[in-house]
């Protein structure tokens, strides 16, 4: 079965947009057994979608088409398509009522403009929008020319809008129209604390029988963690997965730290959450990136208490009671200071846990003795302070995310006890 | 001129990984006056990358492919272009030389896989990879059916080898090769503090005379912001461009905050640096977002001192001083604890200003009188301390975003005494 994605849109080619709906919906296709083929994006000319779509229509058997079926001039989608699949448009009158009805719950008058929203193509289905007024459309296009063509999804831009009509209504006809030949399963395994091929190396043997039988194995390799990936199809499709993980799991131990979607500081969320613990943060040069990201998480605050961004001297001094000998000694990039700084946060907020960070993110502060890319990061808890020296060597933001990974996998590490 | 990108990569198809590449070499080719018609993502087998280059090849002048330029066996896109052009491959002595140089300089051994990387089709011109191993070939097709293409780019997929070797090798190329018929200028203004319609609705008609003549205006609503974009062509280009800049900036005056790529957090640390100022935060439901976008622009350590992440009532109680009559009495979402959060982080780091928000992300937390989305900011100084009211009811990362750029647009106004 053949899938291709268009994205309409002259802020994508301008490069005014960052293209999120390409990784999303690749993303939610092929966890579900169903692979792209095939992303074009185009801008919002009429040539330049009819040209993509025309393509696409003779080629895949699912098309999704996404943007350009709001209310205005450079919204074509609807009616080009529509008239490339010889169909006529007609108002109708449910998505009239749901626009009314969205611009009434807000208590907005309704743009005349929008009501061009609820022209609909002959034979088309609608998916109502949850979150906006434009509704999804799905068309079945017959025959002929188009005879590779057996379903063409038409989406909204907005993220918000898109992704659960998504979820909600189209992987429901997908798995309908499209069934698969044979179950189907994808599993994800997040590790840290080893490289790809080092990961590689400890579990491809191991895997080999499951490998051999037909299971699909991947690596991914991110910032400081690196995912293996296990698809499976056929009737055993459940049994050799969890297979699979059994054995992963049991020659890396902790080093897998979660599963599929789950982020580092969601698994730090939900450890300290059962633990019924706590965590505080002292951030110099991360500069608040630790706090952000664990703030993310809903619940968060169950377990985070706070987080002190401590980027002057005075401050590591005020808040954390770093000491102004340990500072003019050994300098704010030091084992001594960032040690200083964890227990400080610990004493002052009283939390289980405090993580400390502190190192040159550059451009500019590097010297020969403490190059930029230095970090110093340590964890305090009941059982002592531990601090460990990295080397972070990248752009700025870059650093900020390797460290703040590194921190939280150290922290993690702690409150599980691994060495 | 018809420009195509081509994204190779099977991760991409599988949704593994985000293509920031079509937005960056996007907006580089559009802001020199060069815009992209097609972007296509496919995965690394070779019909896919075969069929998706001789489309191109048939019919864009330029092509820029990325990717699969590596030393593993699902890097194939170097040779199967060679094959699609009809050109054999040699060794390239000169990049075998900058490799091991690349391992020398690192202290590690040359993995012998990596000299495949230096395999260079025949008539290729060669780009030095000066951030990795691979480096990107420049070709030109000649005549034939690939009669449309006059110059085809490989370049090598990871970022941080891409951008620099895009702006200070292919650039140049683009311009000797490819010289634009007419000069051409592009400018965008930064606008806060007014929605899209309403920015259109003031500057429009003032700019008819520029627009008539041939100037593109374009706007492009954002979080908290609208940019406004002006494309000219011709020879009077720079100074139509500079005539429409003028007149926004008399119409806006203090609302455009920023030109081209800089970012709202950049003009703080901008402002305040030339000002000789500093900046303290005191963050409750951004949970260290602010202080992670003022920590991004490199410099900020000579404005910004501390920033208080206060999630709990106690350590707001500790490190600001909020009363506990104060959160007993109006709750942490009010405007009098938001007023002693800015006015506390001010005392306790002697900041010239301080920026403290509290309000409830959710999606826990809201109840009928302040519900998810309700957030409160204040910006304390030495002329007195102001509080707004927000409701940024949105998913929670969002809400981060959208709350931080209210914050940091009200120190600006804040700043330069803007009411």
């Amino acid at each position: 079965m053949r899938i291709e994605i268009i994205n309409t849109g002259s802020e994508l080619m301008l490069g005014r947009v960052l293209n999120t709906h390409q990784q999303w919906l690749c993303r939610q296709l092929a966890d579900r057994g169903y692979t792209v083929n095939r992303q074009v994006a185009i801008d919002d000319s009429a040539p330049a979608i009819e040209g993509a779509v025309r393509e696409a229509l003779a080629r895949a058997e699912l098309i999704v088409v996404t943007g350009g079926l709001g209310p205005t001039s450079d919204d074509r989608t609807r009616d080009l398509i529509a008239a490339l699949l010889g169909r006529k448009l007609g108002e109708d009158p449910a998505v009239v009522a749901h626009i009314e009805g969205f611009f009434a719950a807000r208590k907005r008058p309704m743009p005349a403009s929008t009501r061009i929203q609820a022209m609909v193509p002959e034979g088309a289905s609608v998916l109502m929008n949850a979150h906006g007024t434009a509704p999804g459309l799905v068309m079945e296009p017959a025959g002929g020319k188009n005879a590779a063509c057996r379903l063409l999804v038409m989406l909204p831009g907005p993220p918000r809008e898109l992704r659960p009509m998504f979820t909600e209504q189209v992987v429901p006809i997908l798995r309908e129209r499209f069934p698969l030949p044979a179950p189907f399963v994808c599993r994800t395994l997040k590790t840290s604390g080893m490289g790809e091929s080092q990961v590689e190396e400890k579990i491809a043997g191991p895997l080999r029988a499951l490998t051999d039988a037909g299971m699909d194995l991947g690596y991914c390799a991110r910032i400081g963690e690196v995912d293996v990936r296990f698809v499976t199809r056929g009737t055993d499709a459940q049994k050799n997965v969890a297979e699979a993980e059994r054995i992963v799991r049991e020659i890396l131990g902790p080093l897998v730290f979660a599963a599929d979607d789950e982020q580092l500081e969601e698994t730090i969320v939900k450890l300290l959450t059962n633990r019924k613990q706590t965590i505080a943060l002292a951030e110099s040069c991360t500069g608040g990136a630790i706090a952000d990201r664990l703030t993310n998480v809903p619940g968060a605050s169950a377990v985070f208490l706070a987080g002190l961004v401590t980027y002057s001297n005075e401050a590591k001094q005020k808040f954390l009671g770093v000491r102004s000998e340990t500072l003019a000694q050994h300098g704010a990039v030091s084992e001594a200071t960032v040690r200083e700084m964890a227990e400080g946060a610990r004493d002052a907020t009283g939390a289980d846990y405090a993580i400390s960070v502190t190192g040159i993110a550059g451009p500019g502060g590097g010297t020969p003795e403490k190059p930029v890319g230095t970090v110093w990061i340590g964890v305090a808890s009941a059982s002592g302070t531990i601090a460990q020296r990295r080397f972070n060597a990248f752009d700025r933001e870059t650093f900020k995310n390797v460290t703040s990974q590194h921190a939280l996998d150290m922290l993690r590490r702690q409150i599980l006890g691994i060495s």
